[in-house]
């Protein structure tokens, strides 16, 4: 169920990094309790992927010794871009709750794409490995 | 321009994954030569983010202190999904290489998302943060 008290929390990081120059946007992670909480890291950090997002489910994971966080709440100042969506459905968060709606959905920035090189060998690798774990 | 021997790297990792239990994925990041190469870890490190791309990404970023890789070109053994797709796009990757095409693309793991809280709090911060960097 939603608290106020942890998205006021995430509006709180989102103003320290607004105070250091970063963009004011802030996770926190909740199990019970406040598991993780971060804003934004992309200037500081100076790497583009570094969304708290990102940071939270990372850390949330470390903590929790898991790789589902079926159990955890999401609690975010900005609707999450596609990158940290697909991570919090890879994570398998529990719940999201985000504050502003994000207007810049789906930008691309010009990545060239070229697929189906060594195609065979690439698929025959996961074919296999999938295969041993039905076996096991 | 396409080079065998870093695809043939990629590879390589990804077979040394295999042989740890670890998913048969792999990824390298190429500036004039090879800046990052990573095989999967999400069994090994208990987190289901830590894609092959995630982690090149996040070493391209540090060993080069940019938030910009477009001078870089990425090789990996499977298309990457949703997540890393839009990682490589916001690190502004050049050229994406990929082996096999991934057929498991948009599964969504039931997240249940609700937006618009405290919303305007919120979306106020990235307006006053974005008006001070057009100011400055």
């Amino acid at each position: 169920m939603f608290k106020n008290s942890y998205m006021e929390r995430a509006i709180e990081l989102a103003k320290e990094a607004m105070q250091l120059g970063e963009i004011p946007i802030a996770a926190v992670l909740v199990h019970d309790s406040i598991i993780s909480a971060q804003y934004n890291k992309t200037i500081l950090l100076n790497d583009n992927t570094m969304h708290a997002e990102m940071l939270v489910l990372r850390e949330g994971a470390l903590k929790l010794n898991t790789r589902y966080l079926s159990q955890c709440d999401l609690y975010v100042t900005l609707e999450p871009c596609q990158m940290c969506m697909h991570a919090i459905s890879l994570a398998r968060v529990r719940r999201l709750y985000f504050g502003s709606y994000n207007k810049l959905k789906s930008i691309w920035h010009g990545t060239q794409v070229y697929g189906g090189l060594y195609e065979e060998i690439c698929s025959d690798l996961l074919k296999s490995f999938f295969m041993q774990k039905r076996k096991a």
